[in-house]
């Protein structure tokens, strides 16, 4: 596909979105930028951008031919995808199957404790409000998506959830939980959008239960080059097999 | 009835459960304490416990003759009353009208935006957690409810509010929000409990918009107590008629 490089549409904490010659097709260029806690917390984990632009879209493809709609098109280089443009619903959709993160400290739960059944969550997409949890009903009210959406976003979300966890267990990884973004196409349809990466997700190692994700950044637990090294190198012997 | 003050059960912010004779009944002395934002702010509203009690007894009794079942018993003094015996559901049932407190400063919606339908919360009443907003996934992973009783619980939460939202608007008042706590008698079965008073609803005067409610102990905005005995004083004159 031809492309020139044009517009900056966008530059968020993790990627810079360029418009292309075609008003429907976008394409998306990773950084190494990273960010917690809502912004406060900044630095940069050298290789990442090139690992999760791989990471997505080899995660996307995986989930394409296992019958879910994303907006993955086509990877250009190892850190820019073209990808189809779709308006963001603005919910970060999460899921959790082992309890961390937010969850344990909101509610008093204890780190690694199994949820028996994957749970969704929805928070606004918000960085001003600190994307705040929010239910179906505030969802509805701040106009954010339809009844409908939401009940699509939600299954959408447990099959992804379903699908993901048995490619990460190949990999000998324990999902522990992610987030994802939706977007809406031009005609209205919902597809997955944004990335699935060690910063969006949880990742353990299935024996030693190491955290090989962005919580080493969070958390300053080091070695955060090597984790995200250590899944991408996983995944990608996973897909070769 | 004849009841012995025996056994002090519990002491909460603004009330004391005492054991009596039965083991089904409890008795609840309202105090004039008042706190907020989560105990940080004390004081004292003088007049308030002898209010509470006679207006949550007065709408208690208004909601059973409507078919909500709720644990008042018997009124035995300006202070105190007699109720059934519940083991109170951890869950605090919010229903918005307006937009007001926790909701605008979450959401980013202006103060006084009418919500078009009547939007039920849940949040888990945990003093130390500071009683966090949870979905009813949570509410069930943290074993507070059962599916069915949540959504007997917000059945009821609306069911209520339309009956409130009726009275209120008898005396002049708007019901802009509420919070409710809901108990399990010993065969299970969910009964309206705690209390309905101007601590636990938001309450603005129809014509004037002025607030009447603890808003004006948390917001330092005078009159406390007169706003406090304007309701009453409305709510016993709609009574009496
Ligand atoms: N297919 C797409 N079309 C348009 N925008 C997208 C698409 N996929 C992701 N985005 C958006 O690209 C922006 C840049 O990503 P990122 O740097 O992760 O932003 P953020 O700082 O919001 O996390 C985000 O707002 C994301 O929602
Ligand atoms: N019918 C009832 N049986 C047992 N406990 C009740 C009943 N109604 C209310 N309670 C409980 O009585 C306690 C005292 O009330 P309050 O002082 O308002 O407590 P809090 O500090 O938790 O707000 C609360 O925990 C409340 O849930
Ligand atoms: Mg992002
Ligand atoms: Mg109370």
């Amino acid at each position: 596909m031809h492309v020139l490089a044009t517009e900056l549409l966008y530059e968020g904490k993790a990627k810079k979105v360029y418009a292309t010659e075609q008003a429907d097709v976008v394409r998306v260029v990773y950084k190494d930028d990273a960010t917690a806690f809502n912004g406060q917390k900044k630095g940069q984990i050298v290789g990442k951008g090139s690992i999760n632009n791989q990471m997505s879209n080899l995660l996307f493809s995986y989930l394409e031919s296992n019958g879910v709609a994303t907006h993955f098109i086509e990877e250009l280089s190892e850190r820019e995808t073209l990808v189809r443009k779709v308006e963001i619903v603005p919910i970060e959709v999460i899921v959790r199957n082992i309890a961390a993160g937010s969850f344990t400290k909101r509610l008093g739960v204890a780190e690694g404790t199994d949820l028996t059944e994957p749970l969704v969550e929805f928070c606004y997409k918000n960085d001003e409000l600190g994307d705040p949890l929010i239910t179906d009903d505030h969802a509805i009210v701040l106009h954010l998506a339809t009844r409908e959406e939401l009940a699509a976003l939600r299954r959408q979300a447990l099959e992804i959830d379903r699908l993901l966890q048995a490619k990460f267990a190949e990999c000998d990884l324990i999902l522990v939980d992610f987030k994802l973004e939706f977007g809406r196409l031009a005609d209205g349809t919902i597809v997955l959008a944004d990335e699935i990466s060690p910063d969006t997700c949880r990742l353990w190692d299935v024996h030693t239960r190491k955290k090989l994700d962005k919580d080493r950044f969070r958390q300053d637990l080091g070695d955060v080059e090597d984790a995200y090294q250590e899944v991408f190198a996983r995944i990608r012997k996973g897909q070769s097999q």
